[in-house]
């Protein structure tokens, strides 16, 4: 029996972890967590009988107790209940799908249990890598990634030195404005942004690929995963999302993870690593594949990319500027507040009046991140 | 120090070998070997002093020992020349980068001796597979692929459970002729043939690609390596040969091996497998590549592949048979006797006529191949 626990069971990630445990037998979920979506968890844990189930609200929490008092899953709350969800006794692996620096607590909280981390919280390592990473190595867990990318450099990387590497080669679709200038995304409506070209995604995410935060995102992220220099990681434009990521090494030969778009790969590939096991789905059919085609990132239209960067090379506290910002740009946008380009000039300026504290503790970065937010809302 | 032999040093492979010696002060020759190139060997003992020099003809071994008088090298000739050079006391590796049936007697003494063999000799596991494979697993001898595809897949399995494997993508460039039909065949030259678009090679192999002759070979020659079933191995089309070849695993996820045309990296991996060790030369350039396509083989025009797939299907002696008419045909081609599509006649007709022996020993299969050779002779 494998043991794991979700942060963040009903959302793309958690949804598409529980998919993986229905076609795994072997498979037992102990927890999962949500946070509003009261109905879900309850279908969750009717399928799947946790014994612990966490909802952010307390009074969610109530509702969801009243509705499965037939069961005998417990249920609690709040950062609390999230922190009981990451050390339970009996889980061999955190799967941190929630959405948010929430997560990074009872992320550190699992590590200090011992648990592996199957990784799909961007914000733990953009924001806390340099906590996090060591942390990891002191108490000698794993930390597995689960996004597409990250997942295939680590597939790369399976049998290999890292010593021997010499870049990461992460691939970017380019996102549905790819090859527009900046001129022509003046008015580029919420519904032209939510139309990704080949990934079927949450909404924060799908708008984060438009303006290439999110690969910036990833580059910081796999710095710290993989221990690399920034200069040691370049972003492809692969618009066909074929190849998933690469890794050049020091003798020249480039590894590369192939397949289809479907994030059940990597979860399943996290969950059981170094084991692959059968997976129901699509495979890539090369005689039908036609052409895959690369370029040069445009980081003069798509600042997302550079700021990313830069937010990474000043480091300590202003990767959590840079990710705040962003995470209070999109929600502005999404709900129609402000344009594409202003999601740019919000992180932008956060980022600009930011006085970068060296070396954040936990409290530190979640101040940062709080800071940022009641800038922008004084302010937009 | 690495100490190897070299099993054919004057050719493509075997000079490229020696290139990667002189970048490695850690790699030492014990042992070279040439058919006939007495000036070439001579400057090779010059440059790398081993230990023993093989010559295939004595009168050429005569000539290069008076040469060489003045050296510490001891020249050898003939097969009693090669086995010697095969099971050197102190050589850890065997290079056999010889062309033909000639190279499977020594490489079974090698193994026997318990020497790893780097492999470029294709003859081997085509037409004694059967033999040599068992013979590695009993002397616990590695096998170590020097060829672009299998270095490839091997590279991809690196860190892989082989149980895991759904099947290996062989990619082929498609030749100079990729495109064409039959009839545009008839009367293409001898010029037009060693056109290969991305790799310089021997004129045989380059043949051999326009052919698909040597895409068969390579197929059969996975089959043996890395213990598949032929149906498992599928052949893709990537005109660009960017792509060297390709692991699909049970999971669904593809992993590549992806560089420039260059053989060094091939053998410098078989050399120093698993450590992976800095390379001059040019890099993959993503930004411009531009793009990379895929199209299936086309099975009706370049007969090759086929009819090297039925040959492995038959199996026993029939492999040889196959290689066997086509290393005579080739040549026939090379000295302008017969066109380009005589070469799949003089196979396909070989074949024909040829009763398979179901297990056969070294003998029977270098029978069946002198068999063959008399055959066509007396024929064409």
């Amino acid at each position: 029996m494998k043991k794991i626990a979700i942060l963040g069971s009903t959302g793309s990630i958690g949804t598409q972890t529980l998919d993986v445990a229905r076609a795994n037998a072997d498979l037992q979920i102990l927890g999962i967590s949500a946070g509003q979506n009261v109905k879900k968890l309850e279908e969750q844990v009717r399928e799947f009988a946790p014994k612990l189930a966490v909802m952010w609200s307390e009074e969610a929490a109530r509702d969801l107790a009243v509705r499965i008092a037939d069961t005998d899953t417990k249920v609690v709350s709040g950062m609390d209940g999230l922190l009981e969800l990451a050390s339970m006794e009996e889980t061999q692996i955190l799967v941190t799908a929630i959405v948010g620096m929430i997560g990074i607590r009872p992320t550190m909280e699992a590590i200090r249990a011992g648990k592996d981390i199957a990784l799909a919280n961007k914000e733990t390592l953009v924001t806390a890598g340099h906590l996090i990473m060591p942390l990891a190595r002191e108490h000698k867990v794993q930390i597995l990634p689960v996004d597409s990318e990250h997942s295939a450099i680590f597939q790369a990387l399976n049998g290999e030195n890292k010593k021997e590497i010499k870049k990461l080669l992460i691939t970017a679709s380019g996102g549905p404005f790819r090859g527009k200038k900046k001129e022509e995304l003046k008015n580029v409506t919420l519904e032209d942004t939510l139309k990704h070209p080949n990934w079927v995604m949450g909404r924060k995410i799908t708008v984060d690929s438009a303006t290439l935060v999110n690969k910036g995102l990833e580059v910081m992220e796999a710095k710290w995963l993989f221990g690399m220099e920034l200069e040691q990681i370049q972003v492809v434009v692969q618009p066909q999302s074929v190849i998933h990521s690469m890794v050049e090494f020091k003798d020249g030969a480039v590894m590369a993870q192939l397949g289809t778009p479907d994030m059940r790969l990597p979860i399943q590939y996290a969950l059981y690593y170094p084991e692959r096991r059968y997976l129901d789905g699509e495979r890539l059919d090369f005689a039908k594949l036609g052409s895959l085609t690369f370029e040069e990132p445009d980081m003069e239209t798509f600042l997302g990319l550079p700021m990313a960067l830069e937010a990474s090379r000043t480091g300590g506290s202003m990767p959590t500027v840079f990710n705040a910002a962003n995470e209070m740009a999109v929600a502005k946008f999404l709900r129609r507040e402000i344009g594409f380009l202003d999601i740019y000039d919000v992180i932008g300026q956060s980022m600009d009046r930011h006085e970068t504290r060296k070396h954040p503790n936990l409290d530190e970065i979640l101040a940062a991140e709080q800071e940022t937010y009641q800038w922008i809302e004084s302010r937009w």
